[in-house]
């Protein structure tokens, strides 16, 4: 359990015993909690002052399934306020594999120098030169940076999108075929890597000291019961295997809730060319992979292998989201282009959220046709040419929105929405409005609790309990994002007795009871760190606001617009 | 009496009475009270919700001299707050002289649609046609409405940067010699007037119905009394006339508080090159014009018109704030260049502080070299061309630090510095943090007594007594802008008897007692009005805040930096 202290300003390494203020703590918590404690709230986000942390989840690294789940956490340069972005692969694993807490990147490498950390199987930690590497693509640094290790690595780094300091860089990471196409994406982590001076990590794959399991028989016990869960479930057992999170995207459109050419409409006419369905078979017709595994210690294997008619690999793993954001919002129906541009997002190092909506704000104001996925394309291309125009694409939906004059620029605190339109599921409007971490759909996922296809029994048009909805679960995900269990494996805690066998896993590997109300406290501890981070940074109750979009126009087919108010949102956070 | 409404959305317009709530206010008092009363302070600040706000000041269309003052007025997008931007010129008197106490520009003009507002001597109001003007700088767009109208008038107007709504964009107003040399340069309200669909308001100068004098023969004697103690102060009667302001230039460059080179020193090694003494000898040699009239009521004659070697005409009036931003700031020490960048600021219609210093901040990341004067010119002109990059240099140095990954950018609020920087002269540090409009000179102009040539008695490298002086001052400055006096005819209110005599002419003007505490009553009132609207903007006291530059880097020759801290900075408006 140590926490290592990287000082990019004089290149400085130092190991610490994890103080007694992060124990218990991993992922979010630990992300979160730090950076409230040890970053000026009104700090330049791309200056010395921020730091960048790196976080297995607390349970990463024991025999658990599904919990190679890092966090990266910072003051975000996309939002002004505290920031989490949770990435699978192997990093997580690997770190946690090597006993190490938590990765604390401080201070600022001086303008003329560029580096990497290695961390080695023995747990030696060591600053070398990456000069030659700014501006490098992730799948070339990435194959370059392996050719040069001796044992197997985790690669966790940035592209030039990063290199540039652009808000939508994102921080790539190797899956377990070696390929940095996992993505810690939302809210401009890679641009502060970037502005850290750190091209990349790579971490030793063979560690061999995690923490000591208090009572590993126990431990054991619960990870088999879990196990066993997520296999008996029909979604992470069977759906996601064979769709990925791509089955999503029948179900959304069908609810009215598929943001389409930039939110205009609730639903898709192209939608069946890019369903999970339509992927999964295409992928299969040509030699691709469904049913791949892409993390560390993964037993649903969700991710994929997308392929081009010829069967060369094209990119992994197509997920909803990006069919959503390369797809529907900008009007395109060609699985093809919307491949090629997930590949380019992973290879330049950018959020394809964001990058997404970007394009399709741009689309929205004129600059291109809405459904033009080779326009989509050079736009994407321009980015890593650090064009000026390139760089307005990179900076976001609100920095298109300035460029082109244009005010339908859907975002909150500057960050952009997902795939769920807040006017077609409107527990989502809360979570994109109140979550301290700008529109973002992880951190209170409640489309299960609004469909009535998932059991959901809150009306999606209407306000009612949707306040509550969204509270509950942003108290529960930041829980879950502190403990490090991956959101598809979730269905291990929905399973009978699943929390009580996930409280006595916490409890087994700490040697300290944890029950219902702890980790209530937890997800509670957790966002009152974020929320007074974001005040002190200056955020008012104003900052919780959707844009006005949403409120004005009228989504088809439904035509509802957002029906929770100023007041009731302002009541969410009631703690 | 009466107030204008003219409603783009629909292009209905109507007159009403002064309402109560805005009677006995004028200029910033009325902009800054109806925009706090009227306007959503969330809303877009291009969008139709905002109000765009035209006040003569109290005082304005009196007797009294150098009282052609008019106040823009509107929520600003550059700073996200309440603006209100003072200019000279005909436009304030033409309005007053038609008794009218504000022009209110509501809604949006649909996109498609582009209009001219044009008000006759006989007050009849219409919007007229102007689809065809849209793009048009403001020389010639002047020159076309100046050729159209039969009788002389006062137009008031935007450029391609208002057009395409960049934040710098300035509202430019015509001098007396016809010329849109006079801007409303900060806060972007040029933008905002380009999202209302309005290129130009074309103001009669013929009006004979301004509002009545309680007491005509009162004000007379008083009136004659303010002009006698203008004349007679050495500064407005002898320096302004003879250097205009540029005579600051060596005072303040002398004591070591000259922004240069993007504020990374206090003195410019060219000053002499650009002082007001040589730009006077330049333009006498030349064949043009000092002591020059450039606003209605003028008495001082502080403008002037800079012609090239050939004795053709450049640009009027040229600034002391603009030799330093288009000078010292980016290390031009070349007359001829700056007088060339502060025409085509006006031509474009750019604020030319905030686009100094965008240029500035560009060659401080190293786009450009420091003292390229011809590549400013480059860089200016592509605004007007609307290139990506230009459009980043036409937001302001926030949108172009963003643009290079440059965290040294002078503003605060989004909203550049002026020729002071506050290192070298304190007050001016409180005054830049703390105003509701961003860091603004005019706001609070404490110059004089932080410097011992002007008679200043706080030791300007020192927080004490900063913050009294700055609270004072902004106070007052509050009240001058509502009344509407332009701020270099200042000495007739420091003047023996001054500020009584100010009182009775209000006094004279409205029937009304007018004393001492009223004035600071007015100043308090348009300050708190400001300060409510920014909170319901979302602003708390972590926006009142400086760069971090400021604090961290020691400015030569004196090598200090800020020393006053966020708490004395907190206690500014302890109202």
């Amino acid at each position: 359990m140590k926490l290592i202290r990287v000082n990019m300003t004089d290149q400085s390494i130092t190991s610490e015993d994890t103080p007694d203020q992060y124990q218990m703590l991993g992922g979010r918590g630990l992300t979160s909690i730090l950076i409230n404690s040890e970053v000026p709230a009104t700090c330049d986000a791309l200056g010395p002052e921020n730091k960048l942390v790196f976080a297995p989840g607390y349970l990463t690294g024991t025999p658990l399934i599904n919990t190679s789940r890092l966090s990266v956490g910072a003051k975000s340069p996309l939002t002004g306020g505290i920031k989490e972005s949770n990435v699978g692969g192997t990093a997580a694993y690997a770190l946690a594999r090597l006993g190490i807490t938590a990765l604390v990147i401080e201070g600022q490498a001086p303008s003329d120098q560029y580096y990497a950390l290695a961390i080695d199987a023995d747990g030696s930690v060591e600053l070398i030169d990456a000069g030659d590497l700014k501006g490098m693509r992730t799948y070339a640094l990435v194959e370059k940076l392996t050719a040069a290790r001796d044992e197997e690595c985790s690669i966790t780094c940035i592209g030039p999108a990063g290199d540039m300091q652009l808000s939508s860089a994102s921080v790539q990471t190797t899956d377990l075929d070696g390929r940095p196409c996992r993505a810690a994406g939302r809210g401009g982590l890679g641009a502060v890597m970037g502005s850290k001076g750190l091209k990349a990590l790579i971490v030793s794959r063979k560690g061999k000291t995690p923490d000591p399991l208090a009572e590993p028989d126990a431990f054991k016990t619960c990870s088999r019961n879990y196990a066993k869960a997520v296999k008996a479930d029909e979604f992470s057992g069977e759906i996601l295997p064979e769709l990925g999170t791509a089955c999503l995207v029948e179900a959304i459109n069908g609810a009215g809730a598929f943001p389409t050419r930039n939110a205009r409409e609730g639903q898709f006419d192209g939608v069946e060319k890019i369903s999970g369905e339509t992927m999964a078979s295409l992928i299969k017709a040509r030699g691709g992979k469904t049913t791949h595994k892409g993390c560390a210690q993964c037993i649903i294997d969700c991710s994929n292998e997308f392929v081009d008619p010829q069967g060369r690999y094209v990119t992994s793993s197509l997920e909803y989201e990006t069919i959503w954001s390369m797809g529907g919002m900008i009007g395109n129906d060609d699985l093809d282009s919307i491949a090629k541009l997930d590949f380019l997002c992973d290879d330049i190092g950018l959020d394809t959220m964001n990058t997404g909506v970007a394009v399709a704000v741009a689309m929205d104001a004129g600059y291109k046709p809405f459904g033009d996925g080779a326009a989509a394309i050079e736009m994407v291309e321009e980015v890593a040419k650090g064009t000026p125009l390139g760089k307005i694409i990179g900076s976001g939906p609100d920095a298109v929105g300035r460029h082109f004059g244009h005010d339908r620029v859907p975002t909150v605190k500057g960050q952009s929405i997902a795939a769920y339109d807040p006017r077609g599921i409107q527990g989502m409007a809360v979570t994109y409005a109140t979550s301290p971490m700008g529109a973002d759909h992880t951190a209170g996922w409640v489309v299960d609790q609004n469909l009535e296809d998932f059991g959901g029994t809150i009306n999606p048009l209407g306000a009612e309990g949707q306040v509550e909805a969204s509270r509950d679960t942003q108290i529960h995900m930041a829980a879950v994002d502190t403990v490090g269990i991956c959101d598809f494996a979730q269905s291990g805690l929905a399973a009978e007795g699943g929390m009580e066998n996930v409280f006595k896993m916490v409890s087994a590997k700490s040697g300290r009871p944890f029950a219902e109300a702890d980790w209530t406290d937890l997800g509670l501890r957790v966002l009152k760190a974020e929320r007074a981070f974001n005040r002190k940074a200056g955020f008012t109750n104003e900052a919780d606001r959707l844009p006005a979009m949403f409120y004005k126009e009228p989504l088809p087919p439904h035509n509802a617009v957002v029906m929770v108010s100023n007041e009731e949102m302002d009541t969410t956070f009631d703690f």
